[in-house]
C-alpha cells in the first residue's frame, strides 16, 4: 500500500510487533474469509451439493496474496461488510464451471462469523502460550520467594507483613483463572452457517451433484434437516471449530463468551501489573521491570514501561467488552447496527489482550526482586505493622482494655518519637517477661503465607 | 424511615417489587453480614479459637432487626465501609465476654465480600428460577409455533421465510445459555476470608480456647496453615459458600464472573425482548405482550411495557459489567477505590439482571402470537420473499445467466406493477413446466428450521 | 424503617449523608414531579386553558407528603413509569372540579423529563457549591506551597523536580474545568413539554376557559403554535427552567449535555484524589488527609478515605455516562428502553458527582503537606533528579558528546556507589570551575514552577 | 507495505475511505508529530533558544516520506511511545550542527499530545463539514414536509400523529447541537509544552543562542516564567493551536472535551439513523435510503446500509469515551497506562464520529420520503389514532365519565370490528351533530407541528 498508512500500529505500543497484531491484522482477516468460503465448498462437495472439482478450484483460488486489502476495504462501503466485494473478486478468480458454487447459499454473515471465530482461535492459541510463560515465571517468583516478607498495603498504607510469594502466588492464580476461562471460550467457539435467515433454506433448494462416491444422493428438498446438519458438521469440521446447534446470526453468545474471557484476561494482567507499578516507584523499589524503558533527557530513569502497557490494556478492554455485551441485543434474523459495531471491537480486543498477554510475559520472566528493600520498608513504621499482633498477643496477658490502652499509647509515642515499638514496650513494666523483639519482627508475622503459597502452587 | 426517602424504587419500574429487588436490598445486605459475622465465630469456635457459647452469643445477636440501616449507612463514611460502625454496634450487642471474639482476627473486606457473595447467592437463584420459567414459556412456543411462517429479516429488510418455531427456540437457546453461565457461577461463589492482608496471621496470634471436645488443640502459632484451611473450610461451610485457595481481596475473579454472567443474562433478555418490541409495532403486529401497559390518554395503546424495561436493562448492564471488569486492576493488599467501586455496581447488576430476569418470565408466559399477520406479511413483497429459492431452482433450468436476467427483470416488475412474482413468472414461456404457486410459496421455503427447532429443544 | 430497606446508602459511603443524597432521593423526584405537575396547571391556567382555581387545587395537592413513594414505585411496573401512578393519585387528591385538568394535555414523559430537570438543577447546585470551596482550598494550598519543591514523577519514576504549588494549581485548573462545564449545563436546562407524540396537539384540543382576564381567549384548534409556545414559556417560567424550541423527547441533548458534565467532575476530582492517594503511601507521605480514617485492628493506621471515596466515584462515573450517550440513539416520538435506562444512571451519576464533590472539598480543606518530605525524596536519586539540567548545562562547557558520556558514567557510579551525583562529579578536572552544588541542588530546578502557579492562580 | 497488513480498513466500512479516516491515519499521525518537533524547533529560534538555521534544517527534514511508520511503530515499544524513536531517527537526519536542537528541552508527550490536538482539529474540520452537508438537507426535508402527516410512535407504538417535518427538524436540532458542540472544542485545542515534568525547566537550563536580533536575551536561568510564556505562545502560534495556561500533562480536560463531544455526536447522527431504520422497515417504508445496500442471493433487498453504519458507530462511541473520562484519572506528572489508553481510543472515536458523519450526510442527502406510506400508516388503526383529541372535544359536550366510556367501548369496538371509529361513533345520538369526519381526521391533528417546525429552521 503507497502513500497514506491507515494504521500500523503506531499508536500502539502495547501490541505493536506482537504475534497477536499479526493473527488479528486485515490480512489475517481475509485468510480466514478465505478459509470459510473454501471450506464452505468443501463442505458442500463433501454432502454432494458441489462437485469435488468446485471445492479444489475454489480452495486454490481462495490465497490471500491474490487480493487487494484495501480495495475490498472502500468496496465494503457499499454493502456494509467486506465479504460482498469478496465474494465478487473470489468468484471472478475461479473457473466458469466452479464460480456457481463460490459461496452458494451462504449469507454474508455465515462467513464473517466464522473468520472471526478462526482469528479468535489463532489469537487465544497465542494468548494461552503467553498465559502460561506468565504463570510459569510467577510460580519460579512464588516459590523462590516464599519467605520473603514484605509490607501488606492497604488503602496505600501498610497493614501487617505478608510475603512477596503470596503476592507472586495470587498473581498466578488470577493468570490461571484468565488461562483456563480462555481456554473454555476457545474449545466452545463456532463455525456460522445459517444461509440468508438461519434457516438453511439455500442449501437445500439447488439440486445435488451426481455422486461421485456414495455421500451425495440426498438433500434434495428444502426441509431436509438432515442435510443441513451433515452440512453444518462437515463445515465446522473443515475448520476445526465447534458445529453449533443453531445458526448464532442473532444469538450472540460466542461473542459474548470472548468478550468475558478477554476483559477478564485483560483485567488479570493488570492486577500483576499495577502491583509491580507501584512497587516500581522510586520510594518503593522493591520491584524493578527487569528491562526498563530509557528517557532520552533523564539518564537514571528507568520507566516499568511493560507494566505501564498492561495497564493501558487494562484500562481499554472492559469498555470494548461493554460493546460486545451489549451487542447480544440484537434484532431480527441480523442486526442493523449490533453485528457491525461488532467487528472492530473484538478485534481490537484480542489484540488488547493478546499484546498484554505479550508483555506481561516478558515482564514476569524478567521481573526483580529486591528483598532488601522490602525488609527495610517492614521498619518504616518502627514496629507498628505488626500492631495487630500485639493487640492479639498482649490481651491474654493485660486484659483487653489495659492492652487496647498501652497499645494506643505506644503506638502515639512510636510515631512521635520515632522511637522503636520494641524499645517503647519494653519500658512498661508488665512486659519484662515477654519476648518483644521476636513479638514485634515484622518477618515473624506472616500468618498463613507460606502455606497458602505453597497450595496455590499445586494448582496446574 | 421518616422524611426523605433515599430509594425505594421510584425510578426502577424495572426492579421494583420484584424478589430480586429484596434480595438485594440494604435490609438483605445488613443480613448478609451479620450472616458473615457470626459464621466467622462459629467457624473460629469449630477449630478452637473461641468458646461456644461466644458463638451462639454472637449468633444470637446478629438480627438484622436490632441494627439501623441509615445509621449503619452515615457512619460508614467515617472509615469508608459499612462493616466498621457495624462491628462497634455488633459487639456492643453481645455480653461483655463474647465481645473479644467478635469479628475477632477479621478485616472489613472480609465480611462485606462474603456478604456481596452470599446476596449473589441468593438472586442468582431467584434468576435461575425466572430463567427457567422463561425458558420453558419459550420452549411451549417454539414446539407449538414449530411450523408458522414469518418474514426472517435482516437490516431490517425481508429476506427469507423463517419460522416463529425456530426464533423462540434461538430465544430459548440464549436464555439457557445465560442459564448454564449463571449456575456455574452460584457454584463457585466464594468466601472471603483473610485477615488485614490475606495472610490470615491474626488468626494464629489469638490463643486457643481450652478445647470442648476433640477440635481445639492447635493452631498455637502464626505460621500454622493448617489451622488457617481448617479456618477458612468451616466458614465456609457455616455459610455453604465455596473456601477458596487464596484470599481473593485482589484477586477478583468471583466479581469479574458475576459480571460477566450478569451481563450475559441481561444480553440475552434483551435479545427476547428486542424481538418482541419489533414484532409488536403497530405496522407488524406479529406478536403482542400479553398485558400490555396502558397510557392515560390513548385507550386504544397497548405498550409492550415488559419487553422495554427488559431492554432497557440491557442497555445498563454491560456499562456496569465494564466496571466491575475495571476492578480487576486493584493493586496491593486492598484497593483505594476499585474495592469501593464494585459494591454499587455490583448491586444494581444484580438487581438489573434479576428484574429483568422477572419481567421477561412474565413475557414469555403471556406472549399472544399472531400467525396470521405473520402470514399477511409473508406475502408483502408479493412472492420476492422467496427469489433465494428461485434463483437456486430456476439456474438449473435456465443457467444460470438467463436466470438471473429473468429473475432481476420480473423482481422489477412485481414491484413496479404490484402483481405477484408468481404471476410474473407465469408469462415466460420458458417456465410453462414449473409449478411456480409452490415455488413461489414462502411457507414451503423454511428450510431446516423445523429440524432446527427439534433438535433446539433437545436441550434441557 | 421496619420491613425491608431497599437502599438507604449501606454501599454507598461516597454519599451517604451528602446534600446531593438528600437532593435525588426518591422524595426528591417525587416532589419534583409533583412541581412539573402544578407548574403545568399553572401554565394552562395562565394561557387560558384551565381556570386558575383549577391550578391553585392542583398546587395545594401536590404535597409530597401526601403520596406513598413505594407504592407509586410498585404500581410504576404496570405502565413502566411512575408518573402513570402520581397522577391517578393526584387526580383522586384534587376536587372534583379541578380532576380534569391534572396533568391535562401532557405525556408521562413531558413530567418525568421534567422532574429530571429539576432534580440535575438542584444537585448542580450543590456540586457547584462544593466545587468552589474545593477550588479555594487548593487556591490557598498552591499560594501558600508556590516554592514548595518535591519530586516530579512521571510514569512512577521521579523525572525533575516539581513545587507542590504547580500540583495544586494544576488540580484547581481542572476542578474549576468541571465548574465551568457544570455551570454551563445548569443554565441550559429545559423543561420538557410536547403531550403524547411532542406535537403539543392536546392543549390546542381542549377548549379554553372563560378568560379572567385578556389571555384566555385563543388556542381553540389543534394548530395554533402561538398558544403553545406560551404555554411552553409560561411552564419554564415557573419552573426556572429553559424554555425549548422544540419538545426534546427522543433529541437528548440535555442528558447527554449532564453525563459529559458529570462525568468531567467526577474525573477532574478523581484527578485530585488519585494524587493524594499516591503521596499518602506510607513510604511518600508527603501528603496526609486530614481526618483519615482508622482501623478496628490496626491502631496506627490513617487511611485516606475521602480519597479512596472519589477515586471511586471517578472509577464508576465514566460507564453511566456511557449508558447515557448511548440512550441519544432513541427511535420514534419515544423510545422503548432508552429512555428508560436513563432515569437511574442519570441519579446515579448525580449521586456519585455530588458525593465525590463532597469528600472532595472536605479533602481539600483539610489536606496537610510535609514539605520536609517532599524535600527528602528530592534527595532519594542523590542529585540525578537533576541529570536533565547537567545535561543541558554541560554541553556547552564539554561538548555534547562528551558531557553525555561524563554524566551516563557518573549517573553509574552514583547509582552503585551510593555517592552524590555533586561528589562523584567534583571528582571529575574538567568541572573544577563549576558550582556543582548549585547546580545540583534539586530545589534550584523548578523552572517556571513559579511562574506558572501564578499565572493559574489569575483565573477566577 | 508488502506482506501483512496490520488494518487497511476491512472490517471498517463505518470510515474506510472517508476523509476523516486519512486524517487520522498512521501517516497523518506521523505528519502531525512531525510538525509539533519543528514548531517546537522553530518557536524556540523566535524566543532566542535555538539558532534560525537549526529551525530552517529541522522544518525540512521533518517531512513524513522520509520516515518508515511500521519501523518506528515496533520501536516505540520499548520506550512505551513512538515520539522515542522518531526523535532518533529526526535527530539523525538533520545536518549535526542542527541536532542538539531536535526535541530540545521537550518531553514525548509534549509531542505526542500535540499531535494529537493536530489531528484533532484536522478531523473535527472534516465532521464539521459533514455535519452542515447534514442539517443543510435535514432542513431540506423539513421544510418541504412540514405539513406531511405520519404516525407519532411512541413504546413501538402508533400515539397520536406528528409530521415528517417535524421529526427532520428534530434531527436537525440535534445535529445542530453536535455541530455547537464539536466547534466549541475545535477553537479550545490547546498545544502542549511542558518538558520532563511540566516545569518547562530544560528551556531555562540550555543557553540563549547569539541574537541575530533583538529577542534572544533572555532566558538564562531556570526559573524565568517569562521565557517559558513566550515559547509556549510562540509554539501554540506555529501550530495554530491554542497556548495553555499551564502544561496539560495530566490535566485531560482537552482529552475529556473530545470525548464528549464526539460521543455527543456520533450520538445525535444515531438517533437520525435509527429512525431511518425503523421507518425503512419493509412493513413501515415511510423512508428509503436513497442509494441502498444489495444482497447477492437476494435481488429485491435494498438495506438501509448508511443508517446501518452510522448506528454501529453510534453503539461503540460510548464505551470509546468512557476509557477516555477514566484516564483523567492520571496520576503525578505523566501516568503510567491512563495516557497511553488515550491514543487509540481518541483515535477511534474520531475515526467513528468522522466516518459517522460522512456517512449521515450520504443518507440525509439522499432520503426518500414515502408520504403515501405516512398517509396509508394513519389508518391502521381505524381513527383510534387521535382518540386523544376525541377525549378532549367530548369531553365538554358529554361530561368527563360519559365521554370516557363511550370512548372505550368505541374503541374496542374499532378494534373487533374492524370498522373505523368515525362509523362507530356515529352510531351514537349524542354525536349526531359533531363533524366526526374532520374529527378523526388523522392529519388534522398535528397540533404545533408546523409552528415547532418553523421556529426550529430559524435557528442556524
Amino acid at each position: 500500500m503507497s502513500g497514506e498508512v491507515t494504521d500500523a500500529g503506531l499508536l500502539s505500543p502495547g501490541r505493536a510487533g506482537s504475534p497477536a497484531e499479526a493473527a488479528t491484522g486485515d490480512t489475517a482477516f481475509l485468510r480466514a474469509m478465505l478459509d470459510a468460503e473454501s471450506a464452505l465448498t468443501r463442505a458442500q462437495a463433501a454432502v454432494g451439493l458441489a462437485p469435488a472439482q468446485a471445492a479444489t478450484a475454489v480452495s486454490a483460488a481462495a490465497d490471500a496474496d491474490r487480493f487487494d486489502v484495501r480495495d475490498l476495504a472502500l468496496r465494503a462501503r457499499a454493502g456494509g461488510n467486506p465479504v460482498i466485494p469478496l465474494v465478487a473478486d473470489l468468484t471472478a478468480a475461479v473457473p466458469a464451471d466452479a464460480a456457481p458454487y463460490v459461496h452458494r447459499g451462504a449469507t454474508s454473515q455465515d462467513i464473517m462469523d466464522t473468520a472471526m471465530m478462526l482469528v479468535a482461535r489463532r489469537t487465544l492459541d497465542l494468548i494461552l502460550a503467553d498465559l502460561t510463560r506468565t504463570e510459569a515465571a510467577l510460580a519460579r517468583l512464588a516459590a523462590e520467594h516464599r519467605d520473603t516478607a514484605m509490607p501488606g498495603r492497604t488503602l496505600t498504607q501498610h497493614a501487617v507483613p505478608t510475603t512477596f510469594g503470596l503476592k507472586a502466588a495470587g498473581w498466578r492464580s488470577v493468570v490461571l483463572d484468565a488461562r483456563d476461562r480462555v481456554r473454555r471460550v476457545r474449545e466452545s467457539l463456532p463455525a456460522q452457517l445459517g444461509g440468508a435467515a438461519g434457516t438453511l433454506a439455500a442449501f437445500g433448494a439447488y439440486p445435488s451433484v451426481p455422486a461421485d462416491g456414495s455421500d451425495g444422493s440426498d438433500g434434495s428438498d428444502g426441509s431436509d434437516g438432515t442435510l443441513g446438519e451433515r452440512l453444518v458438521s462437515a463445515y465446522a469440521r473443515e475448520l476445526g471449530l465447534v458445529a453449533p446447534v443453531l445458526p448464532w446470526h442473532t444469538l450472540r453468545t460466542p461473542i459474548a463468551d470472548l468478550a468475558a474471557a478477554l476483559a477478564f484476561t485483560a483485567g488479570a494482567l493488570g492486577k500483576v501489573a499495577v502491583d509491580v507499578l507501584t512497587l516500581s516507584r522510586t520510594e518503593i523499589a522493591e520491584l524493578v521491570e527487569g528491562a526498563g524503558g530509557g528517557s532520552s533527557a533523564m539518564p537514571h530513569k528507568a520507566n516499568p514501561v511493560r507494566s505501564t502497557l498492561v495497564v493501558a490494556a487494562a484500562r481499554r478492554a472492559p469498555a470494548l467488552a461493554a460493546t460486545l455485551h451489549a451487542s447480544m441485543v440484537a434484532e431480527d434474523e441480523r442486526p442493523a447496527g449490533a453485528w457491525h459495531a461488532e467487528w472492530e471491537a473484538l478485534r481490537d480486543l484480542l489484540r488488547i489482550a493478546g499484546g498484554a498477554s505479550h508483555h506481561a510475559a516478558e515482564l514476569a520472566g524478567n521481573l526483580r526482586v529486591r528483598p532488601e528493600a522490602m525488609l527495610e520498608h517492614l521498619g518504616l513504621t518502627h514496629g507498628l505493622i505488626v500492631s495487630e499482633r500485639l493487640t492479639a498477643e498482649l490481651t491474654p496477658l493485660l486484659g483487653r482494655a489495659r492492652a487496647k490502652e498501652l497499645l494506643t499509647t505506644a503506638a502515639r509515642r512510636t510515631r512521635d518519637e520515632g522511637r522503636s515499638l520494641a524499645e517503647v514496650l519494653a519500658e512498661e513494666p508488665d512486659l519484662a517477661a515477654v519476648d518483644l523483639t521476636e513479638l514485634t519482627d515484622p518477618t515473624r508475622y506472616t500468618g498463613s503465607a507460606g502455606t497458602l503459597t505453597d497450595r496455590a502452587l499445586e494448582r496446574r
